[in-house]
């Protein structure tokens, strides 16, 4: 284990953390509020972090092992200091709750214990609302496209970034990196503007943005978007909700002319039909003469657009709905997006290769002597990587039913605690029962709390880097 | 497809199964009650298989595609005729009702859609029993035991026997299928003598006994165990429960000389302390001083023998238990008993060895060069049972969520959808909410109740011989 490059490698973070954190400085200055709770966090971040980034080792070398360990420590690091400002505002006083906001904010899960937002500082919810952004993207992404480029950094790119397989856009990592960057702040940009035109003020406008670019859905409001009573403004939003869980690798095949294969890819027609089904089913059901069509559609694209997002935005209380139309969403809860967007789940492309794994099973037991590849996009996927998907669902089932056995001993109802737990893994924010949109996760003991902030990051890291964080094996030399 | 052999084998099993409604018959003439509803049967049954029957086909080689849907279709078709008798006694109306309650029978489910039981025919109550006891050990494997050896009776075993692995006990099948009886007749006739010691009536004490030996979980009683209030007929059923979900391999180890070898055994170890474990937490969270504590261990005990065994009997309504209490029911719903023995469930060597597969994973993601063999019992499991113990989760999985979304569409709430398709899927009966202890199947609507007929029987021949029946490439020739 590089010790000395892993600790180069957190102290450069936690300064980047200092200067992002300017950012809701500059907003609680603009509002007239006090400026010291970023004051005080950015300067005990500058004093932790600037003696580790004023020398760089000498061996940088570092491998799988590191990659994992640097992005675990990295999440859990920024989450612990980034919950200082809610604490030190007194928004949050408790800090147990401020970590469980904040590993919910970067984590883009928008799971909250905050019963009353509305009245909050200015300040402290830009914050909240950024950390989504920011975790939207991936910290180490940013870092991969500031700092100059090492041979390692495949390493952390390769525990960051979400999916089954780890597209490489351009040979290049710190170039695949800023690309990556400049489509999510145009697209970010695009949704801020339209936002503007359909009548948001800039603030509610970027905060939602935020929420909305990292899949994360945090709000301003009380009643999350539906507090804005502006059905233009919910069309947007979905819309972008739903852009977000696309694959970033698509929108680079658009940028470079190739907008055919973009519409090729199974992942995105398979998510495209899910979310288009479940919008179907979902307004059948919920259809009522008085609220009209309109508002039934957009309300069944709204909700169905956010959870297979995981965003998490919600404009009705869907805990009330029938039956069959929960049911759907819990199913889109487990699946999630892309590979490769800013959203949590499963993800598509893993379900497709488990599933179409599961065919040729059943296939090589009816005729033994066949032999066949699982393809996706029709080029086959190597066994190494259907392995690893098949044993994703192993490991993240496992991680699930510990977690809702851990916080079932709060006594909550089942439905409440399955679905939170499934809600916190996948990085969504609301579930069902009492942590439906209409409640919040506020009412859980500390304890559960803890593990629900844990499932959040394991979840938005793809369980590995947790994992491996906490193994004994990782810090026995061999 | 050997289709001639198929109806051969398939003409066998329906001779049996008029043979074997023979018993109830008998019974239902001992009481006085009519016997016409099991002549009919009977009758119905000997004119379509006598014929089959009689003459041998030449080429009887089978392969794994036929054994599979020998097998699938021996259990529908058992459960489709084994139905007649409750239709045609006037105790079960509705055919499909019957046949939900057949496939539970069988299946060893004994998920009930009866609302009241006491009262009902002492003849046809004592079939739906003596069904569990059929299923248990398995159809095919009796008649493996009766007809003459071929070689490809291998495939039936293959696809009837529930575990990752078939243990061969001795070279020769019939001579395994034979020692296999035995045992069961055996552990049979010990539980029958010890709940007549108990105090229980000849009629109870088989019926109940039945019940155990298939880990099915029918009662004549509308209170299922807890209607007999006789505490030591509790902690008989209770044990022999557990018994009955131990590897029938062991018993046969044990009877060998060789009870060192069984009792080192990796499954039984980890089903007994998942057991005790179990007990323990629900004992501490339902102690109430004034039952006490005898009563207290022996409710949690009862209940847990009952779910890990995938029994399904009950003493008191688990689903009014703390939260934790429930959430530890679940899980054992999930795992279910070891390979080899009655029960149903993903099993525990199953488990093991996923558990043991996803270790390795994070092993090798942390050291990359390592390679390391999955063990069981100290020996390497071969990587094509790792991987097909993986995929079996897989594909449960995607079993489990489609029966969850069909069923939803009742309108239930989600625990009892969830739970009731876990309890149906495994085997067990009782889940929790609509469907728990206090509650039965008899509200769900009739596609409901076909749908979870099929989990039933896909839970109870583990996946593969139900799904292999239902692909299109198994019809297709090649």
């Amino acid at each position: 284990m590089n010790y000395r490059m892993l600790w180069y490698l957190l102290s450069v973070l936690l300064l980047i953390e200092a200067a992002l954190m300017l950012i809701p400085m500059a907003v609680a200055l603009i509002y007239g509020e006090s400026a010291l709770p970023f004051l005080i966090t950015v300067g005990i971040l500058a004093a932790i972090s600037l003696p580790g980034v004023i020398q760089k080792p000498k061996n940088t070398k570092i491998y799988a092992r590191e990659g994992f360990v640097c992005v675990a420590l990295s999440w859990l690091l920024m989450s612990a200091f980034g919950a200082l400002p809610f604490v030190l505002d007194g928004a949050i006083p408790n800090y147990v709750d401020a970590f469980f906001e904040t590993c919910s904010g970067f984590s883009t899960t928008g799971a909250s214990i905050l019963t009353r937002i509305e009245g909050l500082h200015y300040g402290v919810l830009f914050w909240r609302s950024f950390t989504h952004w920011i975790g939207g993207m991936g910290v180490l992404v940013f870092m991969l496209a500031i700092i100059p480029q090492s041979d390692s950094a495949i390493y952390l790119m390769r525990a960051e970034v979400p999916g089954p397989t780890k597209g490489k856009l351009v040979p290049k990592l710190r170039q695949t990196a800023l690309i990556l960057y400049a489509i999510y702040i145009v697209i970010t940009l695009a949704e801020i503007i339209a936002l503007l035109i359909a009548g948001l003020p800039l603030y509610d406008a970027l905060v939602s943005t935020f929420g909305t670019a990292g899949t994360g859905g945090f709000s301003v409001k009380n009643a999350s978007i539906a507090g804005y009573n502006n059905p233009a403004a919910e069309w947007i939003i979905a819309t972008f909700m739903l852009i977000f869980g696309i694959n970033f690798n698509l929108f680079f095949l658009v940028l470079i002319g190739k907008w055919r294969d973009a519409l090729k890819s199974e992942e995105l027609r398979v998510y495209l039909a899910l979310a288009f089904s479940a919008v179907v089913i979902i307004a059948i059901q919920t259809y009522e003469s008085i609220a009209g069509f309109e508002k039934c559609v957009r309300d069944a694209f709204f909700q169905v657009s956010s959870i297979i997002s995981t965003s998490g935005f919600s404009t009705v209380d869907f805990n009330k709905w029938p039956g069959l139309s929960k049911t759907v969403l819990v199913l889109l809860m487990f699946i999630g997006s892309c590979a490769g967007s800013t959203a949590g789940g499963i993800k598509i492309s893993r379900l497709i290769i488990v599933v179409k794994n599961a065919v040729r099973e059943v296939r090589h037991m009816i005729h033994p002597r066949s032999v066949n590849a699982v393809r996706l996009d029709r080029e086959p996927v190597s066994e190494e990587t259907v392995k690893s998907s098949t044993n994703y669902m192993g490991i993240y089932l496992g991680v699930m039913i510990i977690s809702v056995l851990f916080v079932s001993i709060d006594g909550f109802d089942f439905e409440s605690n399955f679905t939170g737990v499934l809600a916190c893994l996948n990085n969504i924010g609301p579930g069902l029962g009492a942590v439906g949109p209409a409640g919040n996760y506020a009412s859980y003991s500390l304890f559960s709390k803890i593990v629900l902030s844990f499932d959040m990051l394991l979840g938005r890291l793809e369980l590995m880097p947790m994992i491996i964080l906490f193994s004994p094996s990782t810090w026995r030399s061999r």
